[in-house]
Protein backbone atom coordinates (compact mmCIF):
# COMPACT_ATOMS: atom_id res chain seq x y z
CA UNK A 1 0.00 0.00 0.00
CA UNK A 2 1.17 3.31 -0.76
CA UNK A 3 0.73 5.51 1.86
CA UNK A 4 -0.83 9.00 0.76
CA UNK A 5 1.45 11.78 0.90
CA UNK A 6 -1.02 14.52 1.68
CA UNK A 7 -2.29 12.62 5.10
CA UNK A 8 1.37 11.62 6.33
CA UNK A 9 4.97 13.01 5.69
CA UNK A 10 7.03 10.85 3.37
CA UNK A 11 10.73 11.59 2.22
CA UNK A 12 10.92 13.96 -0.51
CA UNK A 13 7.48 15.32 0.16
CA UNK A 14 8.62 16.19 3.98
CA UNK A 15 11.80 17.97 4.98
CA UNK A 16 14.43 15.75 6.89
CA UNK A 17 14.30 15.65 10.70
CA UNK A 18 10.23 15.63 10.16
CA UNK A 19 9.00 13.92 13.54
CA UNK A 20 7.09 10.68 12.61
CA UNK A 21 5.78 9.56 15.57
CA UNK A 22 3.30 11.55 17.85
CA UNK A 23 4.90 14.05 20.45
CA UNK A 24 3.39 14.31 23.60
CA UNK A 25 0.74 17.06 23.84
CA UNK A 26 0.32 18.93 26.39
CA UNK A 27 -3.54 17.12 27.27
CA UNK A 28 -4.36 15.50 30.48
CA UNK A 29 -4.62 11.77 28.67
CA UNK A 30 -0.57 12.31 27.93
CA UNK A 31 0.01 13.83 31.50
CA UNK A 32 -1.52 11.04 33.22
CA UNK A 33 0.39 8.54 31.08
CA UNK A 34 3.50 10.10 31.45
CA UNK A 35 3.15 10.26 35.25
CA UNK A 36 1.69 6.51 34.62
CA UNK A 37 5.05 5.62 33.28
CA UNK A 38 7.33 7.11 36.07
CA UNK A 39 5.11 5.05 38.50
CA UNK A 40 6.18 1.99 36.41
CA UNK A 41 9.80 3.04 36.51
CA UNK A 42 10.20 4.08 40.14
CA UNK A 43 8.33 0.71 41.47
CA UNK A 44 11.07 -0.99 40.37
CA UNK A 45 13.52 1.17 41.73
CA UNK A 46 12.18 2.12 45.26
CA UNK A 47 13.37 -0.22 48.37
CA UNK A 48 11.23 -2.99 48.36
CA UNK A 49 11.23 -2.29 52.61
CA UNK A 50 9.15 1.08 51.68
CA UNK A 51 6.89 1.18 54.25
CA UNK A 52 3.94 3.00 52.37
CA UNK A 53 3.38 0.20 49.48
CA UNK A 54 0.58 -0.84 50.57
CA UNK A 55 -0.91 2.62 50.58
CA UNK A 56 1.01 3.17 47.00
CA UNK A 57 -1.17 -0.26 45.66
CA UNK A 58 -4.56 1.43 47.17
CA UNK A 59 -3.94 4.66 45.76
CA UNK A 60 -3.09 3.20 42.18
CA UNK A 61 -6.47 0.52 42.45
CA UNK A 62 -8.49 3.75 43.46
CA UNK A 63 -7.30 4.93 40.30
CA UNK A 64 -7.52 2.78 38.22
CA UNK A 65 -11.05 1.98 39.17
CA UNK A 66 -11.67 5.71 38.52
CA UNK A 67 -10.50 5.11 35.50
CA UNK A 68 -12.29 2.06 34.66
CA UNK A 69 -15.65 3.57 35.61
CA UNK A 70 -15.31 5.79 32.60
CA UNK A 71 -14.12 3.17 30.36
CA UNK A 72 -16.48 2.61 26.89
CA UNK A 73 -17.15 -0.84 26.09
CA UNK A 74 -13.20 -2.18 24.13
CA UNK A 75 -15.08 -2.50 20.93
CA UNK A 76 -16.05 1.45 20.70
CA UNK A 77 -12.77 2.16 22.54
CA UNK A 78 -11.08 0.17 19.81
CA UNK A 79 -12.95 1.84 16.63
CA UNK A 80 -12.23 5.34 18.76
CA UNK A 81 -9.29 4.83 19.17
CA UNK A 82 -7.99 3.89 15.48
CA UNK A 83 -9.52 7.49 14.51
CA UNK A 84 -6.78 10.32 13.25
CA UNK A 85 -3.25 9.84 14.27
CA UNK A 86 -4.61 7.28 16.43
CA UNK A 87 -2.27 4.79 14.90
CA UNK A 88 0.88 6.30 16.30
CA UNK A 89 -0.21 7.87 20.19
CA UNK A 90 -1.39 4.35 21.82
CA UNK A 91 1.33 1.45 20.46
CA UNK A 92 3.89 0.50 23.41
CA UNK A 93 7.36 1.94 21.51
CA UNK A 94 6.47 5.29 20.29
CA UNK A 95 2.92 5.95 22.21
CA UNK A 96 2.60 9.44 24.38
CA UNK A 97 -0.64 7.67 25.41
CA UNK A 98 1.03 4.46 26.17
CA UNK A 99 2.93 3.96 29.19
CA UNK A 100 4.60 0.74 27.94
CA UNK A 101 6.01 2.77 25.34
CA UNK A 102 9.66 4.58 26.98
CA UNK A 103 8.71 6.41 24.66
CA UNK A 104 10.42 6.50 21.29
CA UNK A 105 10.70 9.57 19.38
CA UNK A 106 11.26 8.96 15.46
CA UNK A 107 12.50 11.65 13.05
CA UNK A 108 12.95 10.95 9.05
CA UNK A 109 16.11 11.82 7.63
CA UNK A 110 16.47 12.59 3.76
CA UNK A 111 17.78 9.37 2.74
CA UNK A 112 15.02 7.42 3.47
CA UNK A 113 15.87 6.09 7.22
CA UNK A 114 14.79 6.87 10.19
CA UNK A 115 16.47 7.68 13.77
CA UNK A 116 15.63 8.05 17.08
CA UNK A 117 17.75 8.46 20.22
CA UNK A 118 16.27 6.48 23.65
CA UNK A 119 17.96 5.70 27.00
CA UNK A 120 16.27 2.68 28.76
CA UNK A 121 15.76 1.82 32.28
CA UNK A 122 15.24 -1.12 34.77
CA UNK A 123 11.51 -1.86 33.25
CA UNK A 124 13.28 -2.80 30.08
CA UNK A 125 15.90 -4.81 31.75
CA UNK A 126 16.74 -8.69 30.53
CA UNK A 127 20.88 -9.44 31.50
CA UNK A 128 22.11 -7.15 34.76
CA UNK A 129 22.49 -4.01 33.76
CA UNK A 130 21.06 -4.16 30.46
CA UNK A 131 18.53 -4.33 27.70
CA UNK A 132 16.33 -7.42 27.22
CA UNK A 133 16.92 -8.53 24.21
CA UNK A 134 13.18 -8.96 23.59
CA UNK A 135 12.75 -5.14 24.08
CA UNK A 136 15.09 -4.77 21.23
CA UNK A 137 13.56 -6.74 18.96
CA UNK A 138 9.96 -4.83 19.72
CA UNK A 139 11.89 -1.48 19.38
CA UNK A 140 13.49 -2.63 15.83
CA UNK A 141 10.09 -4.35 15.00
CA UNK A 142 8.17 -1.14 15.35
CA UNK A 143 10.74 1.46 13.83
CA UNK A 144 11.14 -0.04 10.73
CA UNK A 145 7.15 -0.06 10.24
CA UNK A 146 7.83 3.96 10.96
CA UNK A 147 11.21 3.37 8.20
CA UNK A 148 8.27 1.78 5.47
CA UNK A 149 5.76 5.27 6.13
CA UNK A 150 8.84 7.15 5.75
CA UNK A 151 9.61 5.34 2.27
CA UNK A 152 6.03 5.72 0.98
CA UNK A 153 5.25 2.34 1.86
CA UNK A 154 3.21 0.18 4.30
CA UNK A 155 2.70 -3.44 5.37
CA UNK A 156 2.42 -6.27 7.88
CA UNK A 157 5.86 -8.10 9.41
CA UNK A 158 6.51 -11.33 8.02
CA UNK A 159 9.78 -12.17 9.03
CA UNK A 160 12.28 -10.43 11.62
CA UNK A 161 15.46 -11.79 11.98
CA UNK A 162 17.15 -10.02 14.78
CA UNK A 163 21.26 -10.19 15.85
CA UNK A 164 22.56 -9.86 19.00
CA UNK A 165 26.18 -8.78 18.45
CA UNK A 166 26.97 -7.47 21.95
CA UNK A 167 24.98 -6.32 25.23
CA UNK A 168 22.55 -3.45 25.03
CA UNK A 169 23.42 -1.31 28.43
CA UNK A 170 20.52 0.09 29.99
CA UNK A 171 21.30 4.09 31.14
CA UNK A 172 22.81 5.27 28.10
CA UNK A 173 21.47 7.18 24.85
CA UNK A 174 20.64 4.43 22.12
CA UNK A 175 20.38 5.44 18.70
CA UNK A 176 17.50 3.31 16.67
CA UNK A 177 17.48 3.24 12.84
CA UNK A 178 15.57 1.69 10.56
CA UNK A 179 15.18 2.01 6.35
CA UNK A 180 13.31 0.52 3.77
CA UNK A 181 15.86 -1.75 1.49
CA UNK A 182 14.08 -2.61 -1.70
CA UNK A 183 10.72 -3.81 -2.61
CA UNK A 184 10.00 -6.59 -4.57
CA UNK A 185 6.29 -6.89 -5.73
CA UNK A 186 4.83 -7.05 -2.42
CA UNK A 187 8.10 -7.69 -0.33
CA UNK A 188 9.43 -5.35 1.48
CA UNK A 189 12.84 -5.74 2.61
CA UNK A 190 13.82 -3.52 5.67
CA UNK A 191 16.93 -3.58 8.23
CA UNK A 192 17.79 -1.27 11.54
CA UNK A 193 19.85 -1.31 14.17
CA UNK A 194 20.75 -0.47 17.80
CA UNK A 195 23.46 1.65 18.57
CA UNK A 196 25.27 3.60 21.81
CA UNK A 197 26.58 6.67 21.40
CA UNK A 198 29.89 5.80 20.26
CA UNK A 199 28.36 3.86 17.28
CA UNK A 200 29.07 0.80 18.29
CA UNK A 201 26.18 -1.63 16.90
CA UNK A 202 24.48 -3.51 19.22
CA UNK A 203 21.83 -5.05 17.58
CA UNK A 204 20.90 -5.39 14.04
CA UNK A 205 17.38 -6.43 12.25
CA UNK A 206 16.64 -7.64 8.97
CA UNK A 207 12.89 -8.03 8.29
CA UNK A 208 10.36 -9.15 5.71
CA UNK A 209 7.21 -7.08 5.22
CA UNK A 210 4.45 -7.90 2.98
CA UNK A 211 2.37 -5.16 1.52
CA UNK A 212 -0.84 -4.77 2.48
CA UNK A 213 -3.61 -2.59 3.47
CA UNK A 214 -4.63 -3.15 7.55
CA UNK A 215 -8.48 -2.25 8.04
CA UNK A 216 -9.14 -0.01 10.44
CA UNK A 217 -11.97 -1.25 13.02
CA UNK A 218 -15.66 0.91 12.72
CA UNK B 1 26.82 -23.01 31.72
CA UNK B 2 24.72 -25.82 33.01
CA UNK B 3 22.14 -25.09 35.81
CA UNK B 4 22.36 -26.43 39.09
CA UNK B 5 18.86 -28.27 39.50
CA UNK B 6 19.44 -28.06 43.75
CA UNK B 7 18.82 -24.05 43.37
CA UNK B 8 16.70 -24.35 39.74
CA UNK B 9 13.81 -26.70 38.89
CA UNK B 10 15.40 -29.10 35.98
CA UNK B 11 13.21 -31.24 33.70
CA UNK B 12 13.52 -34.81 35.35
CA UNK B 13 14.78 -33.60 38.40
CA UNK B 14 11.04 -31.53 39.02
CA UNK B 15 7.78 -32.47 38.51
CA UNK B 16 6.21 -31.87 35.40
CA UNK B 17 3.94 -28.18 35.65
CA UNK B 18 6.73 -26.75 38.20
CA UNK B 19 5.82 -23.38 37.77
CA UNK B 20 9.28 -21.68 36.37
CA UNK B 21 8.54 -18.10 36.77
CA UNK B 22 7.84 -16.25 40.13
CA UNK B 23 4.64 -16.51 41.22
CA UNK B 24 3.26 -12.92 42.79
CA UNK B 25 3.38 -13.03 46.19
CA UNK B 26 1.34 -11.55 49.23
CA UNK B 27 3.57 -8.67 49.24
CA UNK B 28 2.93 -4.88 49.35
CA UNK B 29 5.13 -4.41 46.07
CA UNK B 30 3.36 -6.82 44.46
CA UNK B 31 0.33 -5.64 44.89
CA UNK B 32 1.38 -2.24 43.88
CA UNK B 33 2.76 -3.41 40.74
CA UNK B 34 -0.37 -5.45 39.86
CA UNK B 35 -2.50 -1.95 40.60
CA UNK B 36 0.12 -0.33 38.41
CA UNK B 37 -0.19 -2.84 35.60
CA UNK B 38 -4.48 -1.97 35.72
CA UNK B 39 -3.45 1.66 35.71
CA UNK B 40 -1.52 1.34 32.77
CA UNK B 41 -4.64 -0.43 30.99
CA UNK B 42 -7.16 1.73 31.97
CA UNK B 43 -5.22 5.04 30.85
CA UNK B 44 -5.33 3.39 27.10
CA UNK B 45 -9.65 2.39 27.67
CA UNK B 46 -10.69 5.26 29.23
CA UNK B 47 -12.72 8.30 27.67
CA UNK B 48 -10.14 10.55 26.60
CA UNK B 49 -12.65 13.35 27.69
CA UNK B 50 -12.29 12.01 31.19
CA UNK B 51 -12.95 15.18 33.53
CA UNK B 52 -10.30 13.78 36.05
CA UNK B 53 -7.35 12.82 33.96
CA UNK B 54 -5.81 16.32 35.51
CA UNK B 55 -6.37 14.47 39.05
CA UNK B 56 -5.15 11.31 38.33
CA UNK B 57 -1.86 12.51 36.41
CA UNK B 58 -1.59 14.95 39.81
CA UNK B 59 -1.71 11.82 42.07
CA UNK B 60 0.39 9.89 39.85
CA UNK B 61 3.10 12.36 39.81
CA UNK B 62 3.11 12.31 43.33
CA UNK B 63 3.17 9.11 44.00
CA UNK B 64 5.89 8.39 41.57
CA UNK B 65 7.88 11.54 43.54
CA UNK B 66 7.41 9.28 46.75
CA UNK B 67 8.49 6.20 45.25
CA UNK B 68 11.96 7.71 44.02
CA UNK B 69 12.37 9.42 47.36
CA UNK B 70 12.64 5.82 49.02
CA UNK B 71 14.95 4.93 46.04
CA UNK B 72 18.25 3.74 46.46
CA UNK B 73 20.93 5.05 44.16
CA UNK B 74 20.82 2.79 41.00
CA UNK B 75 24.22 0.80 41.33
CA UNK B 76 23.10 -0.23 44.53
CA UNK B 77 19.11 -1.10 43.40
CA UNK B 78 20.83 -2.99 41.08
CA UNK B 79 22.99 -5.16 42.78
CA UNK B 80 20.03 -5.79 45.26
CA UNK B 81 17.47 -6.64 42.60
CA UNK B 82 19.61 -9.78 41.27
CA UNK B 83 20.16 -11.21 44.40
CA UNK B 84 18.31 -14.55 45.48
CA UNK B 85 15.41 -14.83 43.41
CA UNK B 86 16.15 -11.38 41.74
CA UNK B 87 16.32 -12.79 37.99
CA UNK B 88 12.52 -13.47 37.70
CA UNK B 89 10.84 -10.94 39.38
CA UNK B 90 11.69 -7.64 38.00
CA UNK B 91 11.62 -8.94 33.69
CA UNK B 92 9.55 -7.25 31.25
CA UNK B 93 7.51 -10.60 30.27
CA UNK B 94 7.05 -12.33 33.43
CA UNK B 95 8.33 -10.36 36.33
CA UNK B 96 5.44 -9.37 38.81
CA UNK B 97 7.42 -6.63 40.27
CA UNK B 98 7.22 -4.87 36.30
CA UNK B 99 3.82 -3.87 35.73
CA UNK B 100 5.31 -3.78 32.12
CA UNK B 101 5.13 -7.18 32.35
CA UNK B 102 1.52 -9.03 31.39
CA UNK B 103 2.64 -10.68 33.30
CA UNK B 104 3.07 -14.74 31.61
CA UNK B 105 3.40 -17.81 34.16
CA UNK B 106 5.39 -20.62 32.58
CA UNK B 107 5.19 -23.93 33.60
CA UNK B 108 8.14 -27.19 32.68
CA UNK B 109 6.49 -29.70 30.56
CA UNK B 110 7.67 -33.57 30.87
CA UNK B 111 9.08 -33.50 27.09
CA UNK B 112 11.20 -30.47 28.17
CA UNK B 113 9.65 -28.03 26.75
CA UNK B 114 8.11 -24.85 28.65
CA UNK B 115 4.50 -23.56 28.33
CA UNK B 116 2.17 -20.32 29.55
CA UNK B 117 -1.12 -18.85 28.97
CA UNK B 118 -1.60 -15.43 28.26
CA UNK B 119 -4.57 -13.22 27.74
CA UNK B 120 -2.93 -9.48 26.10
CA UNK B 121 -5.04 -6.00 26.33
CA UNK B 122 -4.73 -2.74 24.54
CA UNK B 123 -0.91 -1.90 25.63
CA UNK B 124 -0.06 -4.97 23.70
CA UNK B 125 -1.66 -3.75 20.34
CA UNK B 126 0.13 -3.51 17.60
CA UNK B 127 -2.35 -3.69 14.08
CA UNK B 128 -6.09 -2.99 15.14
CA UNK B 129 -7.15 -5.81 17.93
CA UNK B 130 -3.94 -7.69 17.48
CA UNK B 131 -1.03 -8.25 19.59
CA UNK B 132 2.15 -5.67 18.15
CA UNK B 133 4.78 -8.16 16.31
CA UNK B 134 7.00 -6.96 18.62
CA UNK B 135 5.47 -7.91 21.76
CA UNK B 136 5.33 -11.37 20.24
CA UNK B 137 8.92 -11.15 19.69
CA UNK B 138 9.52 -10.16 23.29
CA UNK B 139 7.92 -13.13 24.94
CA UNK B 140 9.10 -15.59 22.70
CA UNK B 141 12.50 -14.63 23.41
CA UNK B 142 12.02 -14.47 27.00
CA UNK B 143 10.08 -17.72 26.79
CA UNK B 144 13.13 -19.86 24.88
CA UNK B 145 15.13 -18.12 27.79
CA UNK B 146 12.95 -20.26 30.15
CA UNK B 147 13.42 -23.07 28.20
CA UNK B 148 16.63 -23.23 28.23
CA UNK B 149 17.31 -23.04 32.22
CA UNK B 150 14.25 -25.96 32.29
CA UNK B 151 16.41 -27.76 29.77
CA UNK B 152 19.52 -27.40 32.47
CA UNK B 153 21.39 -24.77 30.10
CA UNK B 154 21.49 -20.78 30.28
CA UNK B 155 22.96 -18.76 27.22
CA UNK B 156 22.58 -15.34 25.62
CA UNK B 157 20.42 -14.56 22.58
CA UNK B 158 22.36 -14.35 19.68
CA UNK B 159 19.97 -14.59 16.84
CA UNK B 160 16.06 -14.37 16.92
CA UNK B 161 14.05 -15.52 13.65
CA UNK B 162 10.61 -14.26 14.41
CA UNK B 163 8.15 -15.29 11.49
CA UNK B 164 4.32 -14.28 11.55
CA UNK B 165 1.60 -16.39 10.24
CA UNK B 166 -1.51 -14.18 10.77
CA UNK B 167 -2.44 -11.94 12.98
CA UNK B 168 -2.17 -12.69 17.06
CA UNK B 169 -5.80 -11.92 18.64
CA UNK B 170 -5.93 -9.48 21.86
CA UNK B 171 -8.37 -10.42 24.73
CA UNK B 172 -8.00 -13.88 23.96
CA UNK B 173 -6.11 -16.99 25.76
CA UNK B 174 -2.69 -17.64 23.78
CA UNK B 175 -0.80 -20.37 24.30
CA UNK B 176 3.54 -19.61 24.53
CA UNK B 177 5.49 -22.26 24.03
CA UNK B 178 9.24 -23.15 24.14
CA UNK B 179 11.56 -25.77 23.92
CA UNK B 180 15.92 -26.48 23.42
CA UNK B 181 15.92 -28.03 20.15
CA UNK B 182 19.38 -29.29 20.32
CA UNK B 183 22.94 -28.19 21.35
CA UNK B 184 25.71 -28.27 19.88
CA UNK B 185 28.89 -27.33 21.57
CA UNK B 186 28.53 -23.76 22.90
CA UNK B 187 25.41 -23.24 20.59
CA UNK B 188 21.87 -23.72 21.95
CA UNK B 189 19.16 -23.65 18.68
CA UNK B 190 15.84 -23.32 20.68
CA UNK B 191 12.46 -22.95 19.23
CA UNK B 192 8.85 -21.94 20.28
CA UNK B 193 5.32 -20.59 19.23
CA UNK B 194 2.07 -18.48 19.83
CA UNK B 195 -1.19 -20.07 19.07
CA UNK B 196 -4.56 -19.35 19.56
CA UNK B 197 -6.82 -21.41 21.64
CA UNK B 198 -7.90 -23.63 18.97
CA UNK B 199 -3.96 -24.40 18.39
CA UNK B 200 -3.64 -22.13 15.90
CA UNK B 201 -0.24 -20.99 15.40
CA UNK B 202 0.13 -17.41 15.02
CA UNK B 203 3.74 -16.83 15.39
CA UNK B 204 6.82 -19.19 15.77
CA UNK B 205 10.01 -18.44 16.28
CA UNK B 206 13.58 -20.45 16.34
CA UNK B 207 16.66 -19.03 17.84
CA UNK B 208 20.19 -19.09 18.70
CA UNK B 209 21.83 -19.00 22.16
CA UNK B 210 25.15 -18.95 23.06
CA UNK B 211 26.07 -20.65 26.19
CA UNK B 212 27.40 -18.45 28.63
CA UNK B 213 27.67 -17.40 32.01
CA UNK B 214 26.03 -13.65 32.48
CA UNK B 215 27.86 -12.29 35.88
CA UNK B 216 25.39 -10.73 38.13
CA UNK B 217 26.89 -7.49 39.83
CA UNK B 218 29.07 -8.06 42.62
Amino acid sequence: MRVDPDTHPIVGHAPAGTVLTSAPQDTAVDRATAAARRVVDALLRTDRANANLERVAEELDSIAEHLEEHAPEVQERLVDMWHGEGVTRHDPVTGPENALAPPLVLSGREDGSVEGVVELTFPYQGPPGHVHGGVSALLLDHTLGVANAWAGRSGATAQLNVRYHRPTPLFEPLTVTGRLVEQDGRKINTAGEIRTADGTVCVSVEALFIDKTVPRPR
